[in-house]
């Protein structure tokens, strides 16, 4: 592991102050070990040389689907239950192994290219260790797991599953992959939704969480006709269920969260929970706009994901902050969702969403070094002077103005260049490979 | 001017058949004199290898303010009038004409970078002739004029003109600038809104946008506040009033448009007056969302602006694409303004809006070359097997995708590389510009 020296960097530094500096960053063997000004290049470091660059934490996004990377405008103009069953399911019924590897290293190298250092991942049933594979060659921190659906009747049958399988296998992938590369990969057990799971594996899950002490991701009350089948099955609404479960606690990451009543955000406040608020998805297969400055207001753990690229199409945290803010303006007003309050959910929200708040999400010593440098010397993110440089970041800045992305102190991307993946194999494997599963499919 | 052969390229062509074909386009003159596979090159051609890249109409943005560039990031989290009078007027009112040239040229750069050829431009009061070389010298396909404001107690002194004085000076700019490098110029009037123009004003304007045969750029209908202002003054809603001063024909055009009612938009229909759609600033301001979907449906003409850069906070294309297509779908379902609705506003549509639907918004023969090259082989905008390339372009691809702009056949930026504009010099120029204004105004 190489020790790296930024020098001279415009420090955006997510700290409690959210001091805003001018220095240099020391890393050693992946740590931030020291940020100060005039900082002399140690024996064996690297320098890295920020004049003019502005240095942000790497960005978290707590909801992402890697295996749908290959269906990336597959799914337009479709509405949630209807994009599931006539397109994603079917698509994701084909995956083969092959198909996994590469569906999960194309969003990670959008990822990487977008200064997003950190992913909550849920992929499809099968072949979930070739997503793996990819996540430890990538060098993207990760919390991932095989999804698990158990029920369902119109689930394709190459992806139902029963429910001892369905935990059995995700025992095995988490004893594998949990921990792996001094923690980089955590698993996270990734119910489906409420819909698509009985309430034996749910309550399996939920103990096997509190044993091994790591994360549940699933989807909650995204859309009305989801909503309606949970409570004609269970009698409950989404999060009511799932706290009567026991689920209802600080490892708990539930995915866009737009219906919920009094009760459902009185029970996520007072256990904990954590919301992944996915505007760009939510847009666009029309399921709502979540009240994300009402559960600000509440005290509520909001953070932000760009969901799978069927349904936005892109893995950018610079569109996701972007629609965060604007979307809620028209109905709560100019000042609500501003610049600031959006950036803290793309960094130390989402770390506090996965339980690293003390190791990632801000620029600290101490702190893993997962870090974004800038180039803001461009027509469009100017003019500079005397502009707060995390407006510049969330309303102007774009994926193209990332320039270097460092997870673990590992440089993954420097001027543009990926260090970890082989772009033109990725870019001709992927076509390849949703070629290969459209034949498979009657998909049009 | 050089003739151009662009070989080998995916042709988006936005014909009235909307065919998207592989072949080379030979570029005479300015004008696209043929389509075809395989074209040899000619003596003194430059030949565009566009392998693997996909080619588009340039964009056209209906809406835009250049004098406010400088100002971006100096408008963030404000409600349109106190937008308006806290920062907009007293900053347009500390312009020089050095700062409008800068602030000219940095929203230049940016349009052109991101793939717009042709602006719909309302400049400030004065030192707008400086506006309008920054226009001249940067390639930049234009509708331009100086704002006019007649009225209004609460507009800052520097900006007070008198009725007489401003139609004189906007004539003068007229007659200077109007047709301008074979038309790539032209002249529009710019009364502000209702609000800040007397009606004599407006008359005045009436008959000289019928003699001249040019355009007429305004707002209407952006606020509420304002829509109460006009009707207390007037006694009428924006779009009926304008219509009563023989305005509404197809020389207006109209930006934003959110609170029309039933008659308005029957007027805008009926006599075909022009809708520039602004999501991105309608949001960021907390406007509105304009029922863009019923406009569509009804046959108004609506295309894409991006409004000022300090209430946006970019001038992108793909960002209002983007936005369009995607605030509609929670409210008219996820089948609403598909990519290709969008793309047609964002090329087609404009050309349509500025009077010169048979001239650019589509690559065809006889057509003036604006074109632009997009390079979309990158992770975000794979796979590319069996996607529609306009859902690639709307819902995956970014300003930095844009590899080469042509306008008339010129090459204003070749793979990444500004051909008319000096970025660095317009970047320290701008900063310098915004700082010394800010020391002339009490603006935080």
């Amino acid at each position: 592991m190489s020790n790296l020296l930024i020098k001279n960097a415009q420090i955006v530094t997510m700290n409690a102050n959210e001091d805003i500096i001018n220095g240099d960053i020391r890393v050693v063997n992946g740590r931030i070990t020291e940020i100060s000004s005039d900082l002399e290049p140690a024996t064996g470091e690297k320098v890295l040389d920020a004049t003019n660059r502005t240095v942000i934490p790497g960005f978290v996004q707590t909801h992402i689907h890697l295996c749908q990377t290959l269906f990336r405008g597959k799914g337009d103009d479709l509405e949630l239950l209807d994009w599931l069953k006539k397109r994603i399911w079917p698509l994701e019924a084909s995956h083969d192994e092959e198909s996994i590897y590469y569906s999960a290293m194309l969003g990670i190298g959008e990822l990487l290219q977008s200064g997003t250092t950190t992913i909550v991942d849920m992929e499809t049933v099968h072949h979930t260790d070739f997503a793996f594979q990819a996540i430890a060659q990538s060098g993207i921190r990760a919390l991932s797991g095989k999804v698990m659906m158990d029920k369902g009747a119109e689930v394709p049958l190459a992806l139902q599953e029963k429910t001892a399988d369905s935990i059995r296998q995700s025992v095995e992938l988490l004893e594998k992959w949990n921990g792996y590369d001094n923690g980089r990969i955590q698993y996270a057990f990734s119910p489906r939704f409420v819909i698509s799971c009985t309430e034996t594996l749910l309550r399996e899950v939920q103990k096997l969480s509190e044993h091994y002490q790591v994360k549940v991701h699933t989807h909650a009350s995204e859309n009305q006709g989801e909503i309606q089948i949970v409570q004609a099955e269970t009698g409950m609404r989404n999060v009511v269920y799932l706290d009567h479960l026991g689920l209802a606690n600080d490892r708990l990451i539930l995915a866009h969260c737009i219906w919920l009543d009094d009760e459902e955000k009185r029970i996520i406040r007072d256990k904990g929970v954590h919301v992944s608020h996915c505007p760009g998805s939510n847009l666009k297969l029309a399921s709502g706009i979540a009240e994300t400055p009402h559960m600000l207001d509440l005290g509520i753990s909001v953070s932000l994901g760009a969901d799978g690229a069927p349904c936005n199409n892109n893995l950018d945290m610079f569109n996701e902050m972007r629609m965060a803010a604007l979307i809620q303006k028209p109905i709560h007003g100019p000042t609500s969702m501003g610049a600031r309050t959006v950036f803290k959910m793309a960094t130390i929200g989402g770390a506090k969403a996965v339980g690293m708040g003390d190791e990632i999400g801000s620029i600290e010593v101490g702190k893993k070094a997962d870090i974004v440098i800038l180039n803001l010397n461009n027509f469009h993110t100017y003019p500079s002077y005397d502009v707060d440089p995390i407006s510049r970041i969330v309303y102007s800045a774009t994926r193209a103005d990332v320039e270097t992305t460092i997870i673990d102190g590992k440089i993954v991307m420097e001027h543009g260049i990926m260090k970890t993946i082989d772009r033109s194999i990725i870019l001709r494997e992927a076509d390849q490979s949703i070629k290969r599963l459209l034949s498979k499919t009657n998909i049009q």
